[in-house]
């Protein structure tokens, strides 16, 4: 096997690509600066106790875990930044106010979460910690679909659940609660059969609140239908009323859809969930929510509701960047051509400078004028 | 222990220091693109094999070993980008032509440098393969100078230094090429003594060339006199030339010193050398230096040259960045009040929506202006 082969679902992002992963990030990261989110960099590496707290089985199962030279305890490379950020406003800022923090950076998993998955996504996010009104929520779906728009995606998704509904439905029901991982799992599966036969014996309201789940997805006309066949459990009334107003916040801005069964991130999420999707990608290509329980594990509860996608993926859904022209300059030292080459430079303009017996282009520049020395005078010339 | 400590030198970056290194990140780039530098982005974990190939036994040192789930192989991370992007040029790229690359990521390293050393640098560097010629050197040392400069450290070092001098000393005699790791440690180590007592069997010409070395320091006369002391041998002429020349394309942007026997980087190195350094570090900032052979690992050998450096270490050396102005307004939904406040942000005005509740700023912000309802207008008001 020849040396320079990357392993699986690892690559190498070359120019054009890595160009607009670059804008992307540098627009996404400004358009987060102008609401007030403070930039953050957590590290790639912890301990695994820190960057595990909180997080679930998945999450475990996806990070690499290393040794520590140093203090011989084991090591983790982060597979998700949002515990890191969680982290630092519970105990590094330490603020009892509002606090809106935003990142972007590389993660690592050890397994693909599909077939022609990165193992190494490009996370990038915005939070808000400390406020456990609705208002947060709105603003973080405000901003993961400005974030879309900006990126150049006209049409969105905007697909609704809540972590509350199935809390609720079983919060009372001792069997039920007992069961809550398969519940999950199968009602993440829309596997009714599975569903009829596990709740066969639970008490009547749970039953048919669980099984009526499934089938509770469309537009959000899904909503009333929703109070009608649910009980009117207090968690239920109110899990409704919030994904209403944030169906009603997004209005306008993407097509709604309500899948009150898809329950993806159950086991962190605590109130109102949402994933973003475009035309060309089956899968969410954002994913938010409210999480209020994670700092707990920090010692430092505060509610939190956040969003984040991978810039990898965004930008590959996206037309390539145009070739950028540029000037070609002579190779040399004399202090006029210095001072040109640094004026044009200065305005903006790329300058490449002619190796001796070279004269290639970079491939993301297309050289369309050159620096020449005419009646000792350097002038632009158009070329071809 | 809390689990919310982090290892031994691994740090968050809060917002200020975030914030300092994403503008130093911008504008390096957005410099290196202006040269016409492309932009990649190689990966954090690669196998060993290829990771370390052409590497020496100080980066297998450095780097985190793990195994791979899906190929049951030995991963590494990267400890160091040069070797990355040296593999990228020789086989992704693949051309025959110069390319210029630029690149910026975190490396990981078991164990820090130093005593107070991150173990995760922020590598940023730029990159030229394909020219043997002297012009790349200069080209990349005006770029690594471009970009202390353009960071605001206006007393710059330059120590220059060449690989081919150790090189061609020992070339014709084989008792010191025996001991050629040795004489490396105690050049680098300047330690005349142990030089006197290893070099006594050897040839008077070589010998005389290995004890001269560590007394080859000082400003630009030193090369003068290396030409006196040294045997004119056609390595030791060139190399010599070369010094002179990178010196003097320095003149003038940075005080430029001489050390024949820094050797640092000898073992990966193949032409000339340098290290820029800034008043309050006493380590270089910034390296770089020729590397030909590097791509022989990879079964193509391509003339290099480049420089990187550290963004977190040098943005720890820059003053603290002003908080930025910004307005506050209240939360609401009325279509005038959203319809501003994009206004704003469009003029790149950072706009806070006051969560019900709360009225404080972020840290990185002050807030200096009131979105506020006048006469069913909303008009800026001035704070404080």
């Amino acid at each position: 096997m020849p040396n320079w082969l990357l392993p699986e679902n690892i690559a190498d992002v070359l120019p054009s690509e890595a160009r607009k992963i670059e804008d992307l990030r540098r627009q996404m990261l400004d358009n987060f600066r102008l609401y007030g989110y403070e930039l953050v960099m957590p590290p790639l590496l912890e301990y695994v106790d820190s960057l595990l707290a909180g997080a679930g089985k998945d999450t475990d199962l996806r990070t690499f875990k290393l040794v520590d030279q140093i203090s011989g305890r084991m090591l983790g490379l982060r597979a998700d930044m949002t515990t890191q950020v969680a982290r630092i406003d519970a105990h590094l800022l330490n603020r009892e106010s509002v606090t809106r923090l935003c990142y972007a950076g590389s993660v690592l998993h050890t397994r693909p979460s599909g077939l022609h998955a990165t193992r190494e996504p490009l996370q990038i996010g915005a939070e808000i910690y400390g406020h456990a009104g609705l208002e947060a929520d709105a603003e973080i779906q405000e901003l993961a679909l400005a974030s879309l728009a900006m990126a150049g995606f006209g049409e969105v998704r905007l697909d609704l659940s809540h972590a509350g509904l199935l809390r609720s439905i079983i919060a009372d029901d001792a069997a039920a609660r007992n069961d809550e991982v398969a519940l999950y799992a199968l009602l993440q599966a829309k596997d009714s059969p599975g569903l009829a036969a596990l709740t066969a014996g639970y008490a009547a309201v749970t039953r048919d609140a669980l099984l009526a789940l499934p089938h509770l997805y469309g537009d959000v006309d899904v909503l009333a239908r929703a109070r009608d066949v649910l009980p009117a459990f207090p968690g239920i009334t109110k899990a409704l009323a919030e994904l209403a107003a944030l169906a009603g916040s997004a209005l306008g801005r993407a097509e709604v859809a309500i899948d009150l069964a898809d329950l993806r991130g159950y086991q962190y999420e605590s109130g109102a969930m949402f994933g973003l999707y475009v035309p060309g990608l089956p899968n969410a290509v954002a994913r938010g929510g409210r999480y209020d329980h994670v700092g707990e594990a920090f010692g430092r509860a505060r509610p939190a509701t956040g969003f984040s996608l991978d810039l990898r993926e965004l930008a590959r859904l996206l037309p390539s960047a145009e070739r950028k022209h540029a000037i070609r300059a002579p190779w040399g030292n004399a202090p006029e051509l210095r001072e040109q080459i640094a004026g044009l430079r200065k305005a903006g303009e790329v300058v490449i400078q002619s190796l001796p017996g070279h004269d290639d282009d970079q491939d993301e520049f297309e050289c369309d004028r050159v620096l020449v020395l005419e009646d000792s005078n350097w002038i632009l010339k158009n070329l071809g």
